[in-house]
């Protein structure tokens, strides 16, 4: 359950002050009400951390699992999408993807440029008048979701985009397609009216952001040397503690993502939550770990790794409305679900580095669908529904994008940059100035 | 204080928010004890996602101080065990280690296979019946602790253990012997009757790590070339940041670790609790610094960053009962306990490479006896039982385990791979793919 | 704003349970009031670990933006003062940064040794009666701050300095100095009286760190090989992955750093100043990124880096005064005004190999003087007064401190050991001992 405008009261913060039992401070005033909508809007600010740190999460997960010839390169994106991110939401996503009134029936609204002009002093209240959080801790919980669906994309594209193709990509497809399809479900729109279910995003992020990287991923091309002569060459990432970092704290991150996502302090839901949301990774490490030991004779860490991602992105569309039980499961099918579709899309010549569709495109329809079949109070049908609604503006606005970024400046490194790698060819920096490295093609 | 359902009334939440005053979540019927419900709540939720990042502190910690030909199966390890001990907990570990009723008079007792089965509106109360927090936090946070245990093990075991005998030996110690010993005391058993004090484990999780580790380095044997004719020879971590950044990691944790165990949002016992922690572990490192600056004549990093874990777990079973002076003087002299152990342990040709011995045991037992001597109210000889009838199960359970385990499949690598390294003998893969590396023996 | 003992009541708690409505920790008396006290106190704690993860944040930065071959330097350096601080604020920082009673008119006072002797059951409380946090905690989130000052020092003067030196200097500075002149403002002393404003301490703890380590940079001289033949030699650091995971830690503590400095867990208050810090740091990254994108024609990544820390630095005097544009502004100033600085200060032939002083001194000079230009209750003229004042002393007394360590026991290692790298010369030991290593100069 993302924050619906419409279905909170916005109230002047001065009225409620003097209308609401709950909303003074401290004093002889504090009631019981005004301490809950403190701890609430404490709890909500918490989860904005978590999901902040996610970014470097990416940052490590997609560097330790690239070349180190291309490690600046994927920290600089990392560092710019994250400022771009925030921006962006606040001159347009923002009210884009929480208009309060739609303009074109539930399909598309704006509330004006910028933030804080008007509802400077609201307070978002629950149904019975209660504050929950700030319109600020609104504003940069959700700002810190936006910039993740970005992120997402870079993974995928990484080691051959041009940075600056990137950039424009990634402004343009979190300040509007991202807020824009997101207003759909959380913003209240018609989807929202339908039915559809996505408690924290399984679509709404993690699929928006893998259908942007599968479009990347094919207008791109392979990186040099990876499909050749008929066969796969495999392309090892350069770290793999950084790698790990980077899972480790995604997981924590995802105690805010999902956590967050109850849009309160509600004791039952948040704690049920973290539960859910813990097996269903670990349930995810063990799908993966398993299947691939048995598939290819060998533990694999980055399978394990990104088993636990899988298990993640599975839960998060239904992490407060399925059982202990049906997390378990959802998280050990997307664990074993990651495994296979690596080696398909590599089979497909897709060339993904770092596991990003798989993890966040295919699990996270996975997820999605998961809350038709695992919660008796959604239906498969209006789940799979939202899929294919996410799926096609998501795609077809992505592919466009870097078609006609294709055409224009370019959005391939030239072939020489890419031997090379882009530290030195873009940035003109090595991420491990001392150390002898061997630059693999 | 760990949580004693003894101690707790536990009401299904329906009959609480009718009966109690304070448990209704929002609305006119929002009070104070509802809200101080919502905020104890959330600090132990806050708490769990802390003792999580400690995961990723041991295996920075442990990644750092070994050689880099064996780093993947390290994180591979660490990877699993968050796995293995969240989904065995929730099996069979929880209704171990709380098992209510006991059915051999406070010396075991178990609730029966899986969670939320019967308790799933469960909230966990104070004696003056407001709720503290709700079954689902309460088994996360004690889940987030099962698995630190036998990651303390994976440290000492490490470059010469073969995975799936660690594997195997990490699911029994984890599912069985740590909540079964655990009961004894944090499960309201006999050694609690008998007022044997570990506020947040010193024992009850670092000790009992550590003597399961103990015995796993001596059925194991030394590594390669580590005790040579006659001489100790040094193998040096490959990685100091990723060293330092698990020892800040696992004190960050810490502030979860004990500041969660206080198993409320108590003002005065949690905030006490942190400046207790924070300058054991300040002293710790003052004190291992100090000491192994003069006999080494050097400064010396992998001791005062053990100094600092070592400080933190010499407050552990005391945080909350000793002044702030007796922390610092526990914290000191943990500091350096570390540094005569890791030689001594050394000199006993029982080789740690991570010096899990020393930290996790030796100031273990240190912090356990520290109760009875600086705190009025806990008896020295009380604290020594405990550390003695920890030591007995434990030990031999863990010793019986891995000489099974090395009667049947084997728990060392061949020879051969030792020098080759785990990560290409067991997972065919390197950690550093792009880096020329030195394999020292 | 941060605490100002003259501004809050400080009773026994024994006192407030009876005499103030909310303090009751639980059952039929639990309350409102008590509650919200709960709930501030919390949120000071969990500011207090987020400013605890800054000093893993200031490693990891420090040691990516430097050579490999003095990693192990820094990191015993970071690991020492995080000690030292702690340490030194129990035992005199404390007490002289809020002196209660000054016995030199604003300027100079102090409350005794140690902690906890009179003040052991106290509770902060506000104007109304109502509590806020303890006394523990009080003491704990100020020590945090403590010692980030000092590592603000060791950052500039890394690579040449001598340890013991660095540690005699560090204690001296963080025990007495940063205290005394902190207590003219936060203590409620003389510059607090005549309007200043410093929220979060742009100036008492950026600009403070910043004046040492410029007086440091000046006596120690640049690296060897810095400044050759005329020209200036860049030295890149050595891993940009502990460089981005340090900016992003650090950017993740400002969330306690300038959260927690509202002092409660006000949720317009402390909601705002994550927007406002938040976006700061995102403008900070545009700004940084743009000129240098533009001035060296290559997007450079630790620019961008640095760039968000710049923003975060400049927007810490007034993020709780300043609108959301203003704070986009600062940030933006903030990025372009580090690139200008790190040029300008290398050119100066100050050697500062990670930028310290251009991130914490200069925009800890332009976020407070931005205070008064974009808050209309502050005035320019009193700020550019406090910058001034703190200038001083500061810059004086590292000065005197660094040149009287330099007559005595000298500040510098010698040309050999420079060459050779700290991590051998000081520590016998080697960061990397596994990957073969270029030794640049």
């Amino acid at each position: 359950m993302k924050k619906l405008h419409s279905k909170f009261k916005c109230l002047p913060l001065t009225a409620l002050i003097t209308a609401l039992p709950g909303l003074a401070m401290a004093g002889d005033g504090a009631t019981g009400a005004s301490a809950m909508y403190v701890v609430n809007n404490t709890w909500m600010l918490i989860a904005t951390f978590l999901v902040f740190i996610m970014h470097l999460g990416f940052a490590g997960l997609e560097a330790g699992l690239t070349r180190s010839k291309n490690t600046v390169n994927i920290l600089f994106k990392n560092t710019a999408i994250i400022a771009i991110g925030l921006l962006t939401y606040a001159i347009v996503g923002f009210n884009l993807m929480y208009p309060g009134d739609f303009s074109l029936s539930g399909f598309f609204g704006f509330a004006g440029f910028g933030i804080g002009v008007a509802p400077e002093n609201m307070v978002v209240a629950g149904d019975d008048g209660i504050g929950i959080y700030t319109y600020w801790t609104d504003f940069i919980f959700q700002a810190m979701f936006a910039a993740t669906a970005a992120t997402i994309v870079s993974g995928a594209v990484a080691e051959r985009i041009k940075l600056n193709s990137f950039l424009i990509f990634s402004t343009i497809y979190v300040a509007i397609i991202y807020p824009w399809v997101g207003s759909w479900k959380w913003g209240g729109g018609w989807l929202d009216a339908k039915g559809f279910y996505d408690f924290a995003g399984s679509t709404l992020v993690h699929s928006v952001g893998g259908w942007a990287a599968l479009a990347g991923v094919m207008v791109l091309g392979p990186r040099l040397g990876k499909y050749v002569s008929g066969g796969i060459k495999p392309i090892m990432g350069h770290s793999m503690p950084l790698a790990a970092i980077g899972v480790f704290l995604l997981w924590l991150g995802w105690f805010g993502f999902n956590g967050g996502s109850v849009l309160s302090a509600d004791p039952a839901l948040v704690s049920f939550v973290f539960v859910t949301t813990s097996l269903a990774a670990a349930a995810g490490i063990i799908g993966s770990m398993l299947l691939s030991w048995f598939i290819q004779r060998k533990p694999d860490l980055t399978m394990a790794l990104n088993g636990s991602l899988a298990g993640l992105v599975g839960i998060t569309a239904g992490a407060d409305v399925v059982s202990v039980t049906s997390a378990i499961i959802i998280g050990l099918m997307a664990g074993m679900l990651v495994v296979v579709s690596v080696m398909a899309i590599d089979r497909a010549r897709l060339d993904d580095p770092v596991g990003a569709l798989s993890v966040h495109l295919i699990c996270g329809i996975w997820g999605t669908l998961a809350v038709g079949i695992f919660s008796p109070d959604h239906s498969f049908m209006i789940q799979l529904l939202g899929v294919v609604v996410y799926a096609i503006p998501c795609f077809i606005s992505a592919f466009v994008i870097f078609l006609a970024l294709k055409a224009t400046i370019g959005i391939r490194v030239d072939e020489e940059e890419e031997i090379m790698g882009l530290d030195m060819g873009e940035h003109g920096m090595e991420a491990y100035a001392d150390f002898e490295v061997r630059h693999t093609l």
